[in-house]
């Protein structure tokens, strides 16, 4: 992911959200993108504000976001702030035509969703990104690049596999289907270059009197062209983290090769490390995600997935949690994209 | 697998059947097997049939297999006819007293395989064993004996993959249940110690004009005590012969290991042969199995895969036909096991 | 590996020595391999002695080995005798014309071994096979097919890895490479088809103070036709039994897959389970191992390591202890092959 | 490897050379670290030279490097110039008192280096860092990592692997040595923590009648406390590119896991695609390098690989090319090393 310094001017932007992820994006640009420049923060807990802000030498702190989003000395925002918010933060970036890389869910609805897509497509060009970072993780990319050089023929399946560590409490089916699964029906959608038009969803609760929760969840998945999928998303594995997808092609298949750990022979075991969490498992991928980004704000072209990729997923999420309740396969009504959507 | 020459006498049996699945079993018997005599084999096919008595040593040679399982030299019968004769012949081999290892499929139709079962349960003892040979598989053993000593925990999920090399021929829904996943649905009921209770199959067919032809099938399970699965079943891969389980548990998972090629590296690939086919694939599965079945036959005790497996297969794989056919889930109406397939 | 019941009878041999390698060769005798009948056992502790008759159902016992060689109903003779006599007893085989299997070392010195060699090509045929059992492992055979293939070209190096559990007790110099690292000079050869000529060794002792013993070596090798060698001879890993080797052509390289134990995930740990001793890692290669011996007695044709092997490994072994005391590389003068070592 | 942009100034450095590696580096700088400037490049290329000052946004440029070494907006200089040149310019920065990061070889004899070390440690503090890169490397990272935990105990033995694809043209021994096995020699020395006393090295020549050219080779180690090594360098692998190292310790090994690629199905094969140079192998590593390197720059306290890391390598490989020319061991005169070289 190349940034060059010389040919273009640094971006000067803008995070809402210090939290978790807000802090680590706005260190990340900080220290690890010559290109950007942190100038202001938005984020009700003034103490996190300052703090974060000493560390990044951003200039401007605020309490309220929209002040963020319109100052002059903004050109870009990164939207981190609690799920809730997202929607409107959102809107009111595309309303003051500045880029923004919204943190994924990109509403809490589908619904909420497809009013930001209705209001970018109004305006007529990209200005969102969405948080769906999958895209940047080079084991992803690499089987991307693999099936797309045509050598395995065309994709029948996609195979996704996403394990949680362990959770602090049980998760609901809705949380498991939006703030987990979400990630891999993107990748199905990312990689297989396709719609998915149909859901069967089953899964183990935490225990059989809450039913309401999902420990582990299958679903499968049928795309527009006629290809399948599945997805298994295990939110309390018991060991570590491990996301990975793999692609069948009519004359082979690829697969991610994720553990990056050392071999290591101890106590009879030839054995490596797992990660324990997303943070690990995707540090390179969350700073390349905010390296293209601003590149794509340099080059004024958006890139990366966009607000239709946030809608589109929420929609089969929607779906998902539709099926995993009713037991039923659920149809997923997806509208027609519009072009400012269509991907190089 | 250990059959003690010493204490326990050889066992006289015959071979029905003498094709390709046929042969082998008979040269397993025949050259890894110490305590196996062939003493008979039927075929209507006489050249076939006296080539594969001289290889043998095999004493008496029928056009009729009725005949052999009546022969008073023969103790024990192994089925490897075309299968639509399966049925009939171990329905005889139980009338006869003696006991059978029947190739799968047990039957054409889980009903047709029911009344095995209920001969079988009507005489009071196990006669027959069903060619449902991945429990052989040293692979599979490992997993189910890793799973078994609860170190990770109660089995949550099953997962397995079942890779084709490719055929000559398109091959429809009925035949891709039939043939190849009712290994994968006894490896399911096998490795999990549970029934299946519903199923929902999806598939891509070899071409959009014929969708009674499935090249690719998902089929998503849900077992009795709450647990999930999920089977692939890619009919043409391209590649290669592949067939592997994970399962999870509630602290880990264990997955078979089954790449037993060396590793080459040679023009910019690390590479590791795969196995063309289940006879490469499963060569030690399939000695392993015969053997198992004549020291079951020595002592007078059967264990192995049962007739009741061989039904429980059939009446999950008919569900899945359904299933791929309707584009539902199917419920699975499975009665209750009789105690005598009851297994240690 | 293949032994046709029906057309060639079955071996009636002895066994010398019943203990630990003893009694799993006759076990596995009696056991795995169809055309073998124990019909003796020697060894002068009388209880154990019973114990495997019994297990074996072995006619004949004896106190004194050169009597069961000479009993008109032994064929053949597997010597697994304490080492010092394993030389003596391979030498009356010859003089009775009986073949003999012996459990490596041949001899305890390469003068010994020499004359084992000089009575076998004076009676003008191989009768010796010795139990240099790496041959017999699959994953060596594969790397050997590979190579033997030509597909990447002429071997260039050979990479021995060597590793053991661990030891009741310190070990010598003289004892690792004589009990130990003859089986890497053995694979050497044997796998690259060439002799060795020069080597050079350097370990590290358990203790400073103690540099008779030998924890870890590292020996270098050159051939005769100009390729190089390493093996590495661990006698105390602390975690496990692992026995692999490469081969280094001129367009690629080959090593052997040997880890067969499933892949489970626990604890931040994505590992396989490693050997604990080469009972374990080399149970499929001690029965193939006799398998193959008694198919060349009932041929009458003597293949598998001969005489000459132990006879070169050991002189190769005595190069290297010399090496390792001297901080020299030391030169080895292997005398001309006789005519009827050469393998086909 | 963060750099803090807020709380530490930018450095305004120079690079000698814009060729294959000073160009790379030059772009990193620019690209990959937040604090870095080019502020001057210098070359005898003029072409070249301007090239890369536009792409850098360099301001100053020359064709002779003492020039840039002088200019007063030159804070630190990397030196990537011819490898004749290294000791001269490394000299001419610690005469200015500028911090340099010198590609390796840091001269071309261990004389030579010994110099440069003389005259840092004249000086009082350290001001070079050779690019012994390996440091850098994330899977070599690991290994250490584990090491330094103390988990595996005390470490006994040092592997080390580097393969390359293929040459242009043969390669002498003094070649291999120096500019390849160097880098395994810096990489035995820094994951063991300690000194190489004494090498054995053989080589298989490209052809028998060229013994000054080293196709493969290998090199035993012995170090000052007692542990062994073994390093393999083969120049022309004709499969691609790999560097790997295991160390094992009294309880355990740790190898590094360095293969990144998708894993494909294809064709009868799992295979891996393997790098073509050391450029892709190493890719992170050389940012990483660079961006070490600056930060030691800003908080003025070198680390990384010394003056005295390149100075140790050259005298061992020294040593390396004496024994593969007398076919004898050759031991290593290890001066004692001077304070300001003891790393954290």
């Amino acid at each position: 992911m190349s940034n060059d310094k010389s040919s273009l001017r640094p971006v000067r932007f803008g995070v809402i959200g210090t939290g978790g992820m807000g802090g680590r994006h706005a260190r990340n640009l900080t220290n690890e993108v010559a290109a950007a420049q942190v100038v202001a923060l938005a984020d009700v807990d003034e103490a996190r504000l300052q703090a974060v802000a000493a560390a990044c030498g951003a200039a401007h702190t605020f309490a309220d976001a929209a002040e963020l989003i319109r100052h002059p000395d903004v050109e870009a925002v990164l939207v981190a702030a609690p799920d809730r918010f997202h929607a409107a933060l959102t809107a009111a970036c595309i309303e003051a035509g500045k880029p923004v890389l919204c943190e994924k869910p990109l509403a809490l609805s589908a619904a909420e969703a497809l009013r930001i897509v209705e209001a970018e497509v109004a305006g007529g060009r990209r200005l969102v990104q969405v948080g769906l970072m999958r895209e940047y993780d080079p084991a992803h990319l690499r089987v991307k690049q693999i099936m797309d050089s045509g050598a395995l023929g065309k994709a029948l399946a996609f195979h996704g596999t996403h394990i949680n560590g362990g959770t602090l409490s049980w998760r609901t089916v809705e949380d498991v289907v939006t703030n987990s699964a979400v990630h891999d029906l993107h990748s199905a959608r990312w990689l297989m270059g396709d719609e998915i038009v149909r859901v069967f969803a089953s899964y183990v609760p935490y225990s059989a009197d809450r039913p309401d929760t999902a420990r582990l969840m299958l679903i499968q998945l049928q795309f527009r062209g006629g290809a399948v999928g599945r997805i298994e998303c295990n939110m309390e594995a018991g060991y570590g983290y491990e996301v990975d997808v793999k692609l069948t092609g009519e004359r082979g298949s690829a697969e991610t090769n994720s553990l990056r750990s050392a071999v290591v022979r101890h106590q009879n075991q030839r054995g490596q490390w797992v990660e324990e969490d997303w943070l690990q498992r995707f540090d390179t991928a969350y700073i390349d995600e905010v390296r293209a980004w601003i590149r794509s704000v340099q080059l004024g072209v958006a890139d990366g997935p966009s607000a239709w990729d946030g809608f589109a997923s929420m929609l089969v999420a929607d779906a998902c949690i539709a099926s995993a309740r009713s037991g039923q396969p659920v149809d997923v009504a997806m509208p027609e994209m519009a072009d400012i959507y269509r991907r190089a």
